[in-house]
C-alpha cells in the first residue's frame, strides 16, 4: 500500500503513514542500494528556484541511489525568471510563465522537484503557496517539494526520522512522550516561517510526542500549522525537562516578515540547555554560530545536527521510492 | 548512410536528408530507450556561453538516452569569459583565448555542444558566426550548435518534427503544401534573429511547405536565410488560410539589432487566429504572454507550444546519434 | 602498496612514489576504462568555491571513468559563502560554518574534492592553508585538493606527467637531467602563488630535473617550497639552455599580494624560446595572450599546454584510484 496520499510530497497531509515512511527511511539508511534499479530509466527534474545545500545532494543522492537520472538546473541564474501571476503582461523581468515552462518539465521528467521559496513581500501570495501549486497545476508529473513558500516536508520528515532513531538513546523517555520544544532564535535577517511550519505539522500529525513552541510575543506561526501545541513566550518555562529542542529563526508572521525583536537572550547557550533533560539539540543548517546557538551547544555531545543533515538523504530516497511506486502502478 | 554531411551540425546545410532525419526523431519518441547503448563509453560536454532552459535539459536527455555521459560547464559563471578575437593582447576582462579552451576540449570529450548568442554589438563577427566557427577550427571534435550567432538548428529540426507529426491532425491540408507562416511579434528588448533565420532556412530546406514571413518594415532578415520565401509587410494579409502560425520577435538586421518599431497590434491574439486556417501556433520559447501572444492564443487548443518544446528531446537525440555514428565509421 | 601516504592528497608530501603515481597516469591515458568498476558505489562531491574549467572537467572525467559518482556544488553561487574563522560571531555575511557544512560532507560523500582559492588579503590564514585544513579536520573523509590557497597539487602531477611523456622526444637530454626553468611572466591582476610553489615543491620531490626558478627581484617565493632550487632574476641567463620553460605569473609573497613590478619585457616571446635548447612550453592556463605569452610561443610546435591539459584527466584518474584503493583497504 502507498504510503503516499497523492502523487505530489508537500506537506506531511500527504502521507498515509508516518511512522511507516520513517520506517523505510531508516531501511534505507541500513542499505542505501536495496533498491538501485528501481528508478531505472526514471528521470527526476530538480528546479532551483533558490539556493540549496543539503536539500540539493540529498535529493541527488537518494535518487542515484533507487538508479534514476537527476538533473539539476538553477532557474534564476542558468535560465531566467518564472512569472507566477495568472493573466500577466509579460514586459517586466520575467521572460516565462509558469503556465508554459511547467508543462514541458512535465514532458522532459517523470518526477519534478522544486525549491521555490517564499517572496516575504506578499503574504496572500506565500502563504496560498502560488509558486508550487502553480508547478503541480501545470506540470502535470508528480511534484515533489524541496522547500515551499511556506513548508519544508523532506526536512521535518527527516526531524521525525532522527528523533525516532535517537529515542533509545535517552531511555528515561523510553516509556512516556518525549517532550519536543521548538525554540525560536535570533537572526540577521528575515528568515522565511518554512522550517518551523514544517515542524509543527509534522511533530503534530506524528502524535508521539509532548510538543511545545517557545518564541518572543509576535513571532506567532500560522494556527494552521501549531495546532494543539502548547506554545509559551517564556523560553526556560518551555525548556525545563526538554528531550529535543530544535532550533530556528522566523520572522513574524502577523504582521508579515518583520522583525520585532531580537533578543540575543533567545539564543540556545549551554545554560539554557542545562534546563532540558540533557536534551538532544537540532537545527535545519544552515545556522549562524554565536547567534542562533552558541558554539558551546553546538559542538557539545548534545547536537545532532550532522546526524539531522545526515539523515536528509533516507528521507529524500523513501519519498522518491513511493513516488517511484506511484508512477508504475 | 549517415544523415548529415559533415562531421558538425551547425545549420540546416549539414543535413543530407530531412525527412529521414525527422522520422528517426519521431521513431525515438515513439520508443526513446532503442539506442540506449549506442553511446556507451562517448562523452558529451556542453558549453554554455549563455543562458538556457530548454536547450540544456533536452540535450542532456537526449545523450543520457543513447548511453552518453553529459557534462555540462557554464562557461562565464563557472568558469571565466573567453576571448575569440585573434592576436588579441588579452589585457582586459577576458581570461582565456578560444585558441586555449577549444583544443582542451576536444581532448576530454567526443563531441562538443556549444551555446553561444550574438554580441548584438558586431554585426560582422556575429553573421561570421565567429565564436562556433572559431570553437570548429580549434577543437578538433564534432561540434553541435545548441544555438549560435545566427541560427538554432536543434530547434529548427524541432520545429519541422512538430509541423510533421501534427500535419494528419489537418486533413483539409493533406493533399497540399500547408502554408507556414512566420510573423514578427513585440517584445521589450532587442533579441537575435537566430530563430527565425533558422526556421527561415529549415522551411526553405525542406520544401514541402508554402512558407510565409511577416514583418513590419525594417525587420528585413538576411536574404541568404529567407531565400524564395514570400515576405509581406501587412500581417493580416499574411494570416490568411495560414495552417502554421510562428509567431517570434527579433530585431533589425540591416541597420543592426535595433527595435525600430515595437507596434503592439503584431501581437497575435485571437481575433488574429480568426483569419487562419484554424492554424496552429508555435513559438520556440520562452514566450512573454500577452506582449508576443496574448493568453487567449497560447491557452486555446491551437496552441501546440508544449509539444513542440517537449519534441527537443527527439531532435537533439536523432541528430546525436547521427554524430555518434560518424564518430565510430 | 599505496602511492599515497595519507587519505588525503594536498600536496607533494603526500606521495610515496611520484614516478610510480605518473606510470599509473600513463596507464590509465593509454586505458582509459582499464578500472571503470572500481568506483562503483562510491561518490566523489566537488565543491567548488572558486571557478574552475580544467580542474572541473578533468575530475568528473577521471570519476566517472574509475565508475565512481561525481556530483558538483558551487558554493558560493548554488549555495552560501561559508565561515572559516573559529568562534567566529556569525551576524555578518557568512551563512554556515565548516565546522556545520564539512561533516555533512562527510555523510553524503566517500571522497570530498574541494577547490579554494587563497584570500590574497590575509598571508597567516592563506599559508597556514586554513580553508581546506578546516575542510580535512571536519569532514571525516579523504580530500582531495583541486586546488587550495598555496598549492595546486593535481597541476603539478600534471606537468610531471607531461614532461615524462616527452622527455623521449628530446633526445639530445636523454643521459642527463633535463633544464626545466620556471619563469615569473606579467600578468594584468594579482594572482595566487600557488601553481608556481606547487610546481615548485613537484620538481624537488621529483629530483629528476635541473630546476631553476626565475623572476624579478620582490618575487620570490616562499622557500619551503622552493628549496634548493637555483633562483635568477636575469630571465635571459636563466633560459639557457633551458629544455622546459613553464610559465607563470604570480603576486608578491614576502609583501603579500602585490604587484611590485609588471615589465612587459618578461613575457615570453620567440626571441627569448631562442636562448633555451628548443624548450618544450608549458602552463597551467588559463594564460593572458601577449600578454604572458605571444601568440608566436603559444602557436609553435614548442607549446605543449594543450597536451599538458589533456593530461589532467590523468592525473587525477590516477590519484583517485590510489585514494578508493584506500577507501576499501
Amino acid at each position: 500500500m502507498s504510503l503516499l496520499k497523492t502523487s505530489n510530497f508537500i506537506s506531511a497531509n500527504d502521507v498515509t503513514d508516518i511512522n511507516a515512511l520513517v520506517a523505510k527511511a531508516l531501511d534505507y539508511k541500513a542499505n542505501p542500494f536495496r533498491d538501485k534499479t528501481l528508478g531505472a530509466g526514471k528521470r527526476i527534474g530538480c528546479l532551483f528556484l533558490n539556493p540549496s545545500m543539503r536539500t540539493r545532494l540529498s535529493t541527488q543522492i537518494a535518487a542515484q541511489n533507487l538508479g534514476m537520472e537527476p538533473i539539476v538546473f538553477n532557474v534564476g541564474s542558468e535560465g531566467w525568471q518564472l512569472e507566477f501571476e495568472d493573466e500577466a503582461i509579460m514586459s517586466g523581468t520575467t521572460s516565462e510563465h509558469v503556465k508554459d515552462a511547467a508543462p514541458i518539465m512535465g514532458k522532459y521528467f517523470d518526477i519534478l522537484a522544486i525549491r521555490t521559496f517564499p517572496s516575504l513581500a506578499n503574504k496572500e501570495d506565500d502563504y496560498s503557496e502560488l509558486y508550487i501549486n502553480q508547478f503541480i497545476k501545470y506540470a502535470g508529473i508528480p511534484v515533489l517539494s524541496l522547500e515551499s513558500a511556506t513548508l519544508h516536508p523532506l526536512q521535518s520528515l527527516t526531524d521525525v526520522i532522527t528523533i525516532r532513531e535517537t529515542l533509545n538513546e535517552k531511555p528515561e523517555t523510553r516509556n512516556q512522550k518525549p517532550k519536543v520544544v521548538l525554540t525560536w532564535a535570533p537572526h540577521v535577517k528575515p528568515l522565511p516561517q518554512c522550517v518551523a511550519n514544517s515542524f509543527s505539522q509534522w511533530m503534530n500529525a506524528w502524535g508521539e510526542v509532548d510538543f511545545v513552541i517557545t518564541h518572543p510575543e509576535d513571532y506567532e506561526l500560522d494556527p494552521k500549522f501549531t495546532g494543539n501545541a502548547t506554545i509559551l513566550h517564556n523560553q526556560d518555562e518551555a525548556l525545563k525537562d526538554a528531550d529535543y529542542v530544535y532550533v530556528k529563526n522566523w520572522s513574524t508572521y502577523t504582521d508579515y516578515a518583520k522583525i520585532y525583536n531580537n533578543d540575543p537572550s533567545w539564543m540556545l547557550t549551554l545554560d539554557k540547555l542545562a534546563l532540558t533533560n540533557n536534551a538532544k539539540v537540532m537545527h535545519c543548517l544552515p545556522v549562524r554560530r554565536n547567534v542562533e546557538l552558541s558554539d558551546e551547544v553546538l559542538d557539545s555531545p548534545n547536537s545532532i545536527v550532522t546526524q539531522e543533515a545526515g539523515n536528509r538523504v533516507w528521507a529524500a530516497q523513501a519519498v522518491l521510492s513511493e513516488m517511484l511506486g506511484q508512477l508504475s502502478s
